[in-house]
């Protein structure tokens, strides 16, 4: 077990009836406050109209930056950060999923140094400050709202990077199920399956950590389980959308890898397949996860999937491990696929195979990650191709 | 399910190898450090010798104030807001287990206000400001080190009282296993207990939550169950010390509270307990809760000692729920009186039947404790007498 650091301060707002306290959260970082969002569901909700009329009320001085894409472009960045200089803006408040976040955050960050933002996080400067950013959650997906993490994609040069960094952490989220009651079934499954595919690429890894935090992370695949299908057949189930909410953020907020070395694979080998195709994160991830967990099986790591098999699936443990480990691989397979419905191939999505050499080296570097089972360029190319 | 804030922003290091961090944290709120600690098993330990070397490495000015005793008294909170105003203290180091951390966090706050600390403190006066805690935990139990709460005796007027105050939140917690390794089988047994008490007042309530969360709770049970015996055994196993260590952190840092009225009812009467008694809290906790658990079972409760059984215990879910309700309630005895090896009656630990109803009275503080199934003063006197 590693020694880690566990710090995560944001402050949420979980529940229906949060709002009224927004404008108390945005007034302890300043007057002039830039709202940022996507398309116009946060319009046609009612969910605009009604932050807007609490900014309002409490003398706060709105600035806008609307039309945040999905996969959300360094262009946004660019935009936002011009506008927190001009304006002098004081905080910043993302209403939207985790795109929106993940551009105000960068935003956030671009809005106090003097480079162009691409330039700046693709060559990993040290991010050593941010505007505070606040959240108003509208989809339960990536988790951005209780992180130091974020995207963004430069389509030019077909690259999508990530940076963590402290200053990037939200100080407060609102996160409103009932925000979510608009998400449709197909949105609420990408969201599912991108919470499982943060659980999932923590809890495979054969580097020995706590025991406790293996039983949540096996409550929160369950509870994932549980509640999509339930989200995606009635929408206003407060009781699914609250709980896919919380575990959005708990997937994903720096707690459930305590102790562990982190392995991270399915989600370099998507970054490219999103870089490229543009596609939604949470689909390249269902259709990666099952593949790349039937590549990395052998007998050296059987044990992991026999403990997933049985805690989370219910499998019959007096099994032999690798019948409970082919079989957590095909019951986790009709979940995205048959339960939650998405598409189970590339093909499917009208992605080939040209690219697949460029990807795979991207996603590795060149050289390799160092995951539950080290991939190389051959590896990522394999476990692309098992997913035509 | 109820709207919910979650806030805990401690800084948590946990590890064998973090106490090097220590003096950057303490220069983070000044240089006049005073450090708090109970017997001398900090000494023979080792440890008290490292934290003076780290201290004064980094050049901080050191003051002292050993002594705190178990069940921690109003007199050493006293004398420790004497020496910080006196010397201009600007952070304390509470290094220790629950006793010595909740007297450190009752020095902090004392330390800002002109009156008597029992006075202030008793008379539930807002509690707005306290010096920075930095805590370095010795044992695994109050899960103090990471809450905004503390408890106090007065011993001449037989009163144990709790506050919870955000300023009272440790700024940062240095949880190191192996600082464990020192605390003997019975305490371990009585810190565990309390551990498991903290989860079950929260856990057994009948108010809608978050599935997720009681996913976690459950987790963290069966972590408890699982290491305890094994930290008894083996004084150094570093697995088992670290899961209890965790554990202690997360059963009362109002995470798994989420969502739900708590309910805290055992917390109540053994806080009389310790208050006529002084006996150790945890020990008090693991008489109390099955008794309490008996006496709360009925038809309309039974579903969540069902839940507690199957998913804790193992219990055949096949079984008829009440079966499985006072199957689970035996399951806990076993775990707390024999795997534990605690004393399992009041009488064995020398406790008469003589001030039950003066104690009674005051744990519903004259009217009702509202918990799980509420309890006035002839109900929480029938506890008691079913613990003889």
């Amino acid at each position: 077990m590693n020694d880690f650091i566990y710090e995560n301060s944001t402050k949420i707002y979980f529940g229906k009836d949060q709002l009224r306290k927004l404008s108390v959260e945005l007034c302890k970082h300043g007057k002039r406050v830039l709202l940022t969002y996507g398309g116009g569901s946060v319009k046609t909700s009612g969910l605009y109209d009604k932050v807007v009329e609490e900014i309002k009320k409490s003398g706060l001085q709105l600035f806008e930056l609307p039309g945040i894409e999905p996969n959300p472009r360094i262009e946004s960045v660019r935009k936002g950060a011009e506008i927190c200089k001009r304006e002098k803006i004081d905080v910043l408040l993302a209403v939207g999923g985790g795109s929106t976040i993940d551009a105000t955050k960068y935003i956030a960050a671009a809005a106090c140094v003097d480079f162009d933002p691409w330039d700046f996080f693709s060559k990993f400067s040290p991010l050593k400050e941010a505007l505070p950013v606040v959240i108003i959650l509208t989809h339960s997906a990536t988790g951005s709202e209780m992180n130091t993490g974020g995207v963004i994609s430069n389509l030019e040069t077909k690259e999508k990077i990530g940076r963590l960094a402290r200053p990037l952490l939200p100080k407060a989220s609102f996160l409103d199920p009932t925000n979510t009651y608009t998400v449709g079934p197909y949105q609420t499954a990408c969201g599912s399956a991108d919470i499982m595919s943060h659980i999932i690429e923590v809890y495979f890894n054969m580097n020995k950590g706590l025991y406790m935090v293996d039983c949540f992370m096996e409550g929160m695949m369950k509870t994932v389980i549980k509640y999509a299908p339930i989200a995606m057949k009635e929408p206003d189930n407060y009781e699914a959308r609250s709980n896919l909410m919380w575990a959005s953020s708990w997937g994903i907020n720096g707690f459930i890898s305590s102790g562990k070395r982190q392995a991270w694979s399915c989600h370099s080998m998507e970054h490219e397949l999103s870089a490229f195709y543009d596609i939604t994160h949470g689909l390249g991830l269902a259709i990666l996860t099952p593949r790349w967990m039937e590549y990395c099986l052998d007998e050296t790591k059987v044990s992991k999937y026999y403990q997933f098999g049985t805690n989370v699936f219910g499998i019959d443990p007096t099994l032999e491990p690798m019948t409970v480990a082919k079989k957590s691989i095909e019951m986790l397979s009709d979940f995205l696929f048959n339960t939650l419905g998405l598409q189970s191939t590339l093909t499917e999505i009208g992605i080939g195979k040209e690219n697949f050499p460029i990807m795979a080296k991207k996603a590795c570097e060149g050289e390799v990650i160092a995951g539950f089972k080290p991939l190389a360029q051959k590896d990522i190319e394999k476990i692309f191709e098992m997913c035509l």
